[in-house]
Formats: C-alpha cells, sequence, structure tokens
C-alpha cells in the first residue's frame, strides 16, 4: 500500500513564509509532502497524485472530475486564505471533504493596526509628529483643540467576523458602547461579546468611530456611499480595513475632504496606488498600504493552524482552527486571489 | 457666623476649564467662593478671607504661619497636579489638614496615547502614512519587514503609579509579558495587576517595549542614559510619557538615530522646542508635543475629582480620588508647575 | 404551491417549556407549524408531511429513505440536545441538510453551578451549614482547619467543550493556573484560553481542583478509575458534571470515602438513585441529582438559539449558535436520550 | 546607638499564624524584634522599650503620653485588623506615625465565600444536598422549580470597601447589573467599577441578590431591619458577609421564615451561638459560622502585608498595601477585637 500523499501547492505563499521549521515537522509526519513553490503544479503531476492524496495544502483547482479521481482525499486546505470558485464545494460536501481556510490568522495584526489607528484618529498622533517636523507644532492643551477620546466613546463595527471580533476584545478596556452591523449573524452572538446588534443607518449616526470589515459578496458592493457619510456625524472617525470596493471611495475621500469626517483606509481600488492619485493629498487621512495584516506570525500562523486541523481531521475528527467553506457563502463572496498579502 | 469660605485660586487653571456647571453648581453648595483667575489672588485678600476659609482650591501658598490663621481649613486642593514646595507639608499634617490632587485625571488620555504610540511604533503606522504621501510607500509583506507585533510583546514599565497602572489595565488583551521598575512600591502592589517586579537593568534588556511613567526626583534625573540605551536589545521601542528630566535626551536621540533602539516622547527638555533643534529630524522617532494629557476631559475631571472629595471631606470624611501629599515624597518630587497643561 | 412545513416533534420537549411567545412568533413566520407535543409523531403525519417539510424541529428519525421523500428539507434541530442514532448523518452531509442542537444552551447553569461546588468542596459551605444545624459547628480558624482556596489554586478540566469553556470564562478572576486535557482537541484553541494543554495523568496529579466535562465516547467509559484517583493528590476537589459512565463510580465513591478525594458529583449511574444506595451516606461529598443545567432559562435558551438558527439557514446562510452533527463524532457519541432534563 | 527595636504584642494573634519563615526573616532585618506572644507585653516591658521603638506589630495601647515616649517611633501596624480605641490617633497624625492596618488580607476569602453562598442560594446546592441525603431530592427540571440563575441577576452590594470591590472583581463574568450604597463613596468610585451608586432603598427593591459587606458604625447599626426586608422583591437572596449588629437580625429570620426572602449570614448577634437557639432551624437559610475569612493564607497576608508596608516606611515611603487610620473613620467605627478570626 503506498503512502498517503500531501499536494503542497501554496502559490503565492511558499511554505517556508507559513511554517516555521518544527510545524513543517509536524506536517511531514502525516504523509509524503509533494511541494511546488516556484509555479503551480502541473496537471500531470496532479492527475499523477491524485490517487494517493490525503490532503492539499495550496489553491489547486479541484472540480469534480479531479475530486472524483481522488478518492482519499480528506481535506483541501486553502492557504492564500480566500476562497475560490476553482472549487466544487457541493462535490467536496456530499463527499465529507473538509474545505477550510486559516483565514482568521490575519485577525489579530490587523486588529492590532486597527486600534492604532483609531486611537491615531482620536488624538492625532501622526498628524502631531508631521507638525513637529515641520516646525508647526502646537502644545499641550491648545494641541488638543480637536482631539477626541477613544476612551469611551461609541463604536460602530460593521461586519463581524473574525477580525470583528478580535478587535472588539481588543478595546473592552476602553469601555466603549459598542454597536455590530452584520446581517448573516443572529442579535445572540453580537450581544455576548457585549454589543449591541444594529442597522447600518442608526451604527453610522450615532457612532463616533465607524470600522468596517465587511468581506465583499456580489450583493453589498459600495454599500458605504455619499448618502451613508452624511448620515454620520461630522467629526466621525471612519476606518475601513477590509475591501476597498465595499465602499464608494471617492465618496469616502470627499467627507474627508471636506472635514466631515475623518479617516483612515488599508486598501485602495487599485493597488500599488498610481503616484500622481490624488488620494495621496487628500486631508484629514492617515493612509496605510494594505499592510495591516502581512506580518510574519500571522503568515506562520497560517501554517500552524493549517497543520493543527489537518492532524485532527486525518484523525477522523472536525477540524478546530480554520474556517469551513460553507458552499453558500463561498459563492458568494468575491474573493479574488491577493498577490501580496 | 460667617459663611465658611471657598478660595479659588486655580491659575493656570481657570473653573470654566476644569468644571462642568454642574460640577460647579456642587461646589457652589460647600460654601462661599471667593475667585481669582485673571491672577494669582493677592496677598490682601488672601490673609482677609483665612479666618473663614475651610477649603483652598488652587496653588496658593500656604506657609505655617498662614495655617495658623486659617483655624477652620479642611483641604487644600491643588488643581494644577503637581504639588508644590510653597506649602508647610508637616504643618498641614499636624493639623489634619488635607493637602491632595486629582492628578490621576490626566492618566486616562496619557495612557490611551501611550498605547497609540506603541502600536504605531510596532507597527510603522505613522511611518507608513509619510510614505504614502511621498509616494514611496510599500504593500503588504514587503512593508511588515521591520514591524513587530505589540501583541505579545514583552512590555518593561518604569514607574507604576496612577499612568502605569492605567497603561497597564489598557493593554490587558494584548497578553504582555509586563515588568515593572518601580522603587517605591512593594511587589504585592504590582503583582496583584499581573506584572513582576524587575530591577532596571533585567527590565531594560529583557523588554521589547519600554515605557517611562516615572517622576522626576531628587534622586532620578538622568537615570536613564547611554549605558542604559546599550543594555536595551536593538529594536527596542522606547516611549518617554512623563518628564524629559528623566532621561539623558541626548543619549535617547543617539540610541535613535543609530537605530539601535525606536522612540517615542511626549517631553523635551525645553518646550517649546526650538526651531532649528536637531531633535525634529531624528530618524526612528515620533514625537508629541507634550500633548498626551492635556484633553478637556481631563481637565474636567480635576474639577470633578476636586469637587467629589471636597464633598467627602466637609463631611468628616476621608477624600477618595485625590492623591494625598505624604510629606516625604512631596519633598522628594521636583515638581515645577506647568505653564500649559 | 403549497406552504413550507416545519415539523416540531420535540418530546421530551414541549413548546412551551422551550420557547417564549415572542420567540414561538419568530418560528411561525418561517413556515406552517405541525405540532405533535403529546407523543412522539406518528408515522403516517410524518410521511404526509415530508414533501413539504423545510425544517424538523425534534428528534424525529430520519433515515435515508424518510430523507429523499423530503426534498425541500434544509434543518434538523435536535432540542433534546443529544444526537441520537436514528438519523442517517452522512446522508443529510451530502445534501446539504444542517443537523444541528443547541446543546450549549446548558453551558451556562452547568458551570455556574460548578464553581458554587467548587467553592463548597473547598470551602466547606454545606458541610458547615450542616454542622450549624446540628449544633456541632466550629468559628472562625478553627472551622478553616481544613479549607482551601479556590482563588489561586491549580484547575484541571477534562473535556473543553462549551462546559469547559464557560466554566474557564467564570473562574478568570481567581486567577488559576488551569490545565486541560481533550484529545479532540489542537493545543491552540486551549492556549488562547490562557490554559496549558496536558495529558491527563499530569492534569490529575497536578490539579487541586478535577473537573470532568467530558461526554461519554464509545471510547472513554470509565476512563477515570482506581489508578486516576490514586494518581491525585491527597485533598484533591473532584468534580463530575457530565456523565456517570466517564467515571468508575464505585472507585470515586472509595477515594472519597477513604478521605483521598473531596468529591461532587451531579450524574449518578441510575438515576433515581435507589433509596437505599449506599452512595447516599458516602462521606466528603456533595450531591446534586442531575439537576445543574435544567433551568427555566437554559430551556428558553434552546428554543430561541433553534429559531435564531432556523432563521439564517432558511435564509441561506450557516447557523452560528447551535453544534453542527459532524458525521463522524456523532458516531462515537453515546448519547442516550435524557427523560428528564 | 543602639538597634532599632519592633515590639510585636500580636495577640490573637501569634507570629507564626501570620508569618512564613521568610516573611518573618525580612521582618528580623528591620530591626531587633522584641515579642511578647503568650500574654499581652507588660507595661513594664513597654516603658522600656519605648525609647528605641520604630515600630509596633499589634494591639498595644498607645495614649498621647506613651506616644511621647518613642521618639523614634514610625509605624504601628494592627495585625488584628480592627482599629481600637486605644490608640491617640490625632497624636500620631501630628507626629506622622503611620498607623495602619492590613484588614484587606481578608478581603479575598470573604468575597470567595460569597460568591460561594449566592450561587447556593441560587440554584439550591446545599438545601439539594441535604435533600438527596435523606432520600427526598427531586431531578433536573423538577429539581428547579425554585432556582435562578446568579448569571445576569441583579446584584446589590452594602459598603463598597475592599469585601465589595473584591466580590466585585469575583462576579464579572456574570454580567450582573449591579448597584451599590455607600454613604462614604462618591459616585467616581463606584462607577469605575462598572457598577451604579443607589441609595439603599432603591438597591433593596431592584437587587436580586442583596449582599451586606458594611461595616458597623455608631450611627448605622440595624439599618437593616422589618421595613427594610419588606421593601425587597419576594425571592431575594439577602447575605449578611460583615457584622451581625448591622442588621436587625430577627427581622432578618423573620423575613427567611415567612419566605419572603433566602438568606444566608456569616455573623450571629451572639457567638457561639447557643445550642437551642432557634435561629438554627430557621428555613431558607444558609448558615456559616464566622468562618468566611479566617484561612491560613489571609492571616499569612497579614503578616506579609505588614512587613511590605513596614519596609517603606521605614526607607521614608508611604505604605501601599494596609488601611490607613483615618483618625474621623476610626473614632466612628465600633470595632471589637474579635477573639477568633
Amino acid at each position: 500500500m503506498s503512502e498517503p500523499v500531501i499536494l503542497v501547492d501554496p502559490l503565492p505563499r511558499t511554505l517556508d513564509l507559513i511554517m516555521t521549521p518544527p510545524v513543517r515537522a509536524r506536517l511531514e509526519r502525516l504523509g509524503r509532502l509533494v511541494i511546488s513553490e516556484e509555479q503551480p503544479m502541473s496537471e500531470e503531476e496532479i492527475e499523477r497524485l491524485l490517487p494517493e492524496t490525503v490532503a492539499i495544502l495550496g489553491q489547486t483547482a479541484m472540480p469534480r472530475e479531479r475530486l472524483e479521481r481522488a478518492p482519499k482525499l480528506k481535506a483541501i486546505i486553502n492557504v492564500e486564505t480566500n476562497f475560490l470558485p476553482n472549487i466544487d464545494y457541493a462535490a467536496c460536501q456530499e463527499r465529507g471533504i473538509w474545505v477550510i481556510t486559516p483565514g482568521s490568522a490575519f485577525a489579530a495584526p490587523v486588529a492590532e493596526t486597527t486600534l492604532g489607528l483609531c486611537i491615531d484618529l482620536a488624538r492625532g498622533i501622526s498628524a502631531a509628529d508631521r507638525a513637529f517636523r515641520e516646525g508647526t507644532e502646537t502644545y499641550g492643551l491648545e494641541a488638543n483643540v480637536d482631539t477626541i477620546r477613544f476612551e469611551g466613546s461609541s463604536v460602530g463595527i460593521v461586519g463581524f467576523g473574525d477580525l470583528g471580533r478580535k478587535f472588539r476584545e481588543l478595546i473592552r478596556p476602553f469601555r466603549n458602547e459598542v454597536r455590530v452591523f452584520d446581517p448573516w449573524l443572529p442579535a445572540e452572538i453580537i450581544e455576548r461579546m457585549d454589543c449591541r446588534q444594529s442597522d447600518l443607518d442608526t451604527l453610522l449616526a450615532e457612532s463616533q468611530f465607524v470600522v468596517v470589515f465587511a468581506s465583499v459578496t456580489t450583493e453589498n458592493a459600495h454599500f458605504i456611499g455619499a448618502r451613508e457619510f452624511a448620515l454620520m456625524r461630522k467629526g466621525t472617525a471612519f476606518l475601513l480595513m477590509s475591501r476597498a470596493a465595499v465602499v464608494d471611495f471617492p465618496a469616502m475621500l470627499d467627507a474627508a475632504r471636506g472635514g466631515h469626517i475623518r479617516a483612515a483606509t488599508d486598501v485602495f481600488p487599485v493597488e500599488p496606488v498610481p503616484a500622481d492619485d490624488p488620494v495621496r493629498t487628500t486631508p484629514n487621512m492617515i493612509f496605510s498600504a494594505h499592510r495591516s495584516g502581512g506580518t510574519n506570525d500571522a503568515l506562520l500562523q497560517i501554517g500552524s493552524m493549517a497543520v493543527a486541523d489537518l492532524e485532527l481531521i486525518l484523525r477522523g475528527l472536525p477540524p478546530q482552527l480554520c474556517r469551513r467553506a460553507d458552499p453558500t457563502i463561498a459563492a458568494r463572496l468575491r474573493s479574488q486571489p491577493v498577490s501580496r498579502t
């Protein structure tokens, strides 16, 4: 009987990027690794390996016919962390093949940066640093005329998945009143974390800080636009931490330029941003070049979560750390493979 | 019998700055206010009022002979928040006159800013914003080559009074290992807040983030100098949040300039900083022009804490919110009145 | 087109027991309820309803052939909260039919009682109350010769599902060192909750409090027996909160009788316990007649969790509150329907 | 020059009861110990030692004339933990002699027991254990007809010193709405701990659990009587954890006997309670024979807090762990030395 094969096809990741040597050693104990890191694994090799493959680490296309030629397959683990339409999710479900992704690995670094940006928008940290460098700083009380306090302010979270919940945990000591808008969740989940379920309009009108973690779906593109920015109170701090397409980007820039909001964004409609893009000079904003999540430790989390769950699956147990690709959700998400993070 | 007098001599504060109308109304119920806000109260007026004065809100000089002429005096509340050498503390203690100050009012805004600066030093928020404005930004993983995570990092707190403890509460969700150096405190106080008591050298050598909240005393001026910066590991984030004199400032700038540390400071040896001071161009630093504490809400806290404690004192109860001027400590502190915050 | 049917077959529950009127009203908005509460729904009625049934609330047997006659079925929600072998779980998975149960509804009341029992075992609350009633009480220090403190003690949790995690949350302020043994979980899950993964023997030997929340499976019956009790230190507090079959019950009674452990149990091998069962006079024990979970609020949680998740499922979204019947797990669990709770 | 003397006169404590050997060793480094543990120190010995005494550990009477003969005295540390009227507190204050007590040592064990009693009153733990021993137990839902949940219930705390605050910390995970009545505290202290300041009547009428930690003063004896019990809702759980004299004890027993409240008490008007006292058969009560605080670890805390603060005082620093005898408060407290705890 041949050894079980673990097909490793991780691009744009590489194994070294996502696994420490001890984690990789754990993976190697689970089967024979066949790795393609320079380029996506070739059709021929995939076909040759399918009969003995028990698990796939990567983004290999797995239509129904391939699944049928992989009778021992138990798990497909997407290590890029966005589910792609190149898998027949329904066929996997029928077969009891776990399709999972350690997407929550990015939650911690993004949440941390988000809190840093919240405090910066509140207290003017980067703006004051710029002023000091330019010799135009003010001191003490005078320097705080326009500042607000993050502690005790009302916070609205749009999208309450891993990111939103991690952020909520980080801000607990700040005693904010927290509203959550997430149409995919029941009130119970939200209330257990000491937040209030809210419709979007109320959240926008009542929150001094509005933080967007929502994914882009086929249904919600640009769902925060000029009308929504107008609903916010003057001086609201708006943070865009998920995907640019969630927001009407020019409307956001207008609202910041006019001083209606102060804003921070980690994402842009086109990345890299063109050199002469007017976004670069928009006042009342803090810019982060899609860099809030991609830390070394987050990448290593991807690997350790993947391996820990694969260990469970090959013991006949359900995975505990990765997110499952519920077919209905996977179909709604407009995921596009990232080239960078 | 004459009405009790509350002598209000608050400069550089003014009553409106530190009290909302409801708080002022509570103060007015405690006695007849005599207020001097344009200039320090005159000798003549003070002398005239002493016999009926039950409380002083402000920084009025109170040597022993004045205290003797104020037989009804129960409380002196310093609203500038640094005890001055213009009071005979021992005489107050003998008489059972409370000498207190609502200094912890600034703890919350300073702690919040400190966390914002920690995350900024870790994740490069303001530097990345500057790069983006200049068109030199990098994205994703590439942008995180030099970043560290605040979550999970070791933290050293130098000085564990109101500021240090508030900061410690704010960072609880980040699960740092926290060392504390404070020679005025027993280990029990430190361990109750889930920190480890440490000597200074160990703290400096083991902490990825070193945060200085220590007051300046007659004993500790410049106690963090070139030797101490050399003890820190390369890449340590150093935050100076209390008084510039605690640190050998040029040594700090050298350590930052050479890339040995990354630093943030809220205080400077001379404020305002001269226009051409070379500090302004020191790399690897974030600058904050003595602005971390002076928020409107902190000033209003001063007033509400002062009034709440005065209410207790005039009922014969001990104050609960303000800090007491323990004579031994008051003598050690090299406090100088601030002109701004 | 006919209205969607929700088949309600909840015995031993009844709808009134598990739903407040507002929750029931939400359920009624989802389809036409057909309810059988006096007796299990008859074969004839089930067969008649299958073609239009979109959801089942209850424990109705659903073998493959019935599932095939229910083409619109989207969800089976077990409201007794133990999965039974009367469902073809694999067939449900193939079809994408959610099989779920709001079992975590009992976690909160069980965890609360468990903490009460821990403190009672530590501090002798019920024993001291009995002594006082009998006039044999001792006072003060003398009464504390044999007591221990729960705060700061080492705690071992055996089984880290909903119950174990809720208990862990409740005891956070007590600052215990917490070890967890759960062979179905990766270390990451355990460490995220500030516990240490442990093998069973180490946990038993090192914990002053051993709390068993583990389910009974085909593999673990009686896995805590005489050998395991001998591993515990003298004076260990042992709490059995899940199923009697997890433990060698006579061995537990022996260990308590001999004074090696102090114990509390919520479950018994046969319930009701026979009148003359010697368990009733075993010293060093606290007895709870399978009553830690069955509170009114827990039953109402069952209903509200079931309805909230059914709302999501019928909108095409995954459930968020109930536990899913992973086929491999469901097959391992030796669940037997309870007649009482 | 003679060595400084530490006068140790600790009865009813003994040094071994309150200090581990390492703590005692720390004490011995501070001066020459002169110890009287078999009987209170004799007049003659005290007089002989006064000139060289720097600190007193114990309850030695210190009227003004003795203080005058102890010119080096810096600290009096009461290790019984109730301030007595045998000290001239005003004279100590004049001299800057610290009079302190490590009374908060008992807060942790009392708070732990209090939570155990709250859960017991809510869930009927000791009553169900008694029923099981008598063979009259009921099971499951039937056994929970009269139970309530502690989690989520409204809680009223009467007296918010060390005990009340420690209890408040312990119950945080239970998410109660907490009201506090304490006329010696400003609202700020109460609100910082996420409680609401309340008058007594509102607290009694709105709380499902009323916990009394208030000290007895010259003003508040029996302040909870028949009128106050009538204000409580039927089924309220009432816990008396401080001093019997705070309550009209017969009125409490009447309210429990009639089923209006369920109650637990750790204190009794006369202790030991007479053998035939009818309190012993009062239904709906849990009895604790003044045993909630007197644990070994609490006694050892007394010693370690005393020594840590004495170390600070002898370095010229203010104490940090013990409570200070504010003269006004000390005079109000009707403290009587305990003979047991």
